[in-house]
């Protein structure tokens, strides 16, 4: 079915609101850089479902979805060359992971630094926060995944998706498929049905630590985020670019105003950077200006993408369509052995 | 789309091997006698996915559920008149308890009784065990149904639905569609896409408490249960029969021996029996052999069809089929309704 040769990638991507030059950085970069070397067969998985977990407003998880789409193929993937698609347009993902909830006992579950670090700070988490792990082995394990791209944090997550593959085998793959000892009449119903000799689950999933570009650095030093306010938008018209430059706070006390430097060294070399902050010394404005300049260069190709796409969203749902028959290809004819292997079927 | 106007009464049964007339007198007569009383549009649900948590061999799931459904038609369920379906047949099951699983708090789930009682039991019980009354919800939300017959053991089960089905509705069912505050352009994408105004689960399941016909007792007087060996099999032999009421120790001290008129009174009413007994005062073999021969009288005609179904299994596959497709046809129509509440459509 799946004539591909390549290894299967597969990333899982949450909706969280306005993407920024962080996210780009952190994340989004390296995995269009992933999907261009054609080394893979990349599923781009809109994580919807993953996400209900906090985002319990309709309109809100369907603009946040579909924008998130959007970026992503604004900035480089390309649907042509990959499968993009909404988790919740495929159903195996959630038959699949109640299977896992089957055979994964609560200790174990309990052991997810994940779930131990959400429960330390609210006690009131979700089920499906706790679950989360067993959804995401069946998003890794639906496509035969080798390669998850992921954050140190959610190295632990893939390991899971690896032990319970090997759980999954263990348990229902003995290759056994004699039945001599059933009194049920071996007929032409069951034949159909044998338990696959084969395991089930013949790829496990590495996961690809994302190198951290060291710390993506905001408007004022700190690591930005959404929550310090210290962001650039990543697709930011130039006037919202000059606006969040201007209001860089600079320290005169230094040899060159750090915080701008910090952003604008994302941009450009070392090499291409001393000479220019060397010229304008002290001259803080001039040095924002350029930063300014610099960032719309960088901004405008993939914000006037971005623009063509909000307008013609269209594009991205056909996008997503093809993407989820596709998938649902795929997951289906896994889940058809996974079926005959708990004997579902 | 559903034009029964009758109330909905699901029953989810979980394959658990041989049947005996203890099952039958607990429960399957009243499913039977609910089903022919014409009140409800019945749902019979074989619960395979939710015996996953102890089943976890797939021939023996295969044989098990297979059989169930088998020996509920034997007893009386009529799929002409009814939809008997396996639960693994309609995805939107563990959909729906994913989607149930984000709004639940681990608290609150904690409080379930069964789970309680089985972690009580065994530390390493495993999540689905846990999870089990979200896919319960789930099993009954999706048919709308109003009528859950249970055992007072299950009455809790019945109220997490009611309370999750009232809590969807208030996080997702707000009524609200406009859009006014968005940077969003609504387009005939979102329109077609609009939070339903009414609420998404309609009708609140109430549980039908089966009265426990006293405690069927066994051949040695205690509870008849599997795990106690004191078992008659519902569709036994005449040999069978008499093995197992010959089998009975009868106690010589009392009026009469009580461990056989214990199973007597199950088939016939005390104004029957009284005189028999009195008349074989002291005769322990002319009582079974009464006792024998109503039950062979009792058992013979279900089975005689439990064999023809045994030796015709494509009746039964073809039940579940034609169930599946109905249960499938009114499950999606309700997914439609919560994918959109939810916003991934």
């Amino acid at each position: 079915m799946n004539s591909d040769p390549r290894p299967v990638l597969l990333s899982g991507i949450k909706p969280t609101g306005e993407l920024h030059i962080g996210n780009y950085f952190g994340a989004m970069r390296q995995l269009v850089d992933l999907s261009k070397s054609d080394e893979h067969d990349c599923y781009i998985m809109v994580a919807d479902y993953h996400a209900l977990n906090f985002i319990q407003n309709a309109q809100n998880m369907r603009e946040l979805s579909l924008d998130l789409a959007t970026a992503y193929m604004a900035v480089g993937l390309d649907p042509a060359h990959l499968t993009i698609f909404k988790q919740s347009d495929v159903p195996a993902h959630t038959e699949l992971a109640w299977i896992f909830e089957s055979i994964t006992t609560m200790p174990y579950l309990m052991r997810a630094h994940a779930f131990k670090d959400a429960e330390a700070k609210n006690h009131e988490i979700s089920v499906g926060t706790f679950n989360y792990p067993l959804l995401m082995a069946a998003d890794i394990l639906l496509y035969d995944t080798f390669v998850v791209p992921v954050g140190q944090d959610q190295k632990q997550h893939v390991e899971y998706a690896r032990d319970t593959a090997e759980k999954f085998n263990r348990l229902f793959c003995t290759g056994i498929t004699s039945r001599t000892n059933s009194p049920f009449n071996p007929n032409e119903y069951l034949k159909l049905h044998e338990v696959p000799k084969d395991e089930v689950f013949t790829v496990l999933p590495i996961p690809l630590i994302m190198p951290e570009v060291a710390i993506v650095p905001g408007t004022d030093g700190q690591k930005m985020s959404k929550s310090y306010g210290n962001t650039i938008p990543l697709f930011a018209s130039r006037e919202v670019i000059t606006e969040r430059i201007m209001s860089i706070v600079t320290d005169s006390s230094g040899e060159r105003p750090e915080n701008v430097y910090a952003i604008h060294r994302l941009l450009k070399s070392e090499d291409e950077l001393v000479p220019l902050y060397e010229e304008h010394k002290g001259k803080y404005k001039a040095l924002k200006d350029a930063l300014i300049a610099d960032l719309e260069e960088f901004i405008a190709p993939m914000r006037e993408r971005y623009l063509e796409l909000k307008n013609n969203p269209d594009v991205v749902i056909k996008a997503l369509h093809e993407g989820a028959k596709k998938a649902n290809l795929k997951a289906e004819s896994k889940m058809s052995t996974v079926r005959r292997a708990v004997g579902v079927v």
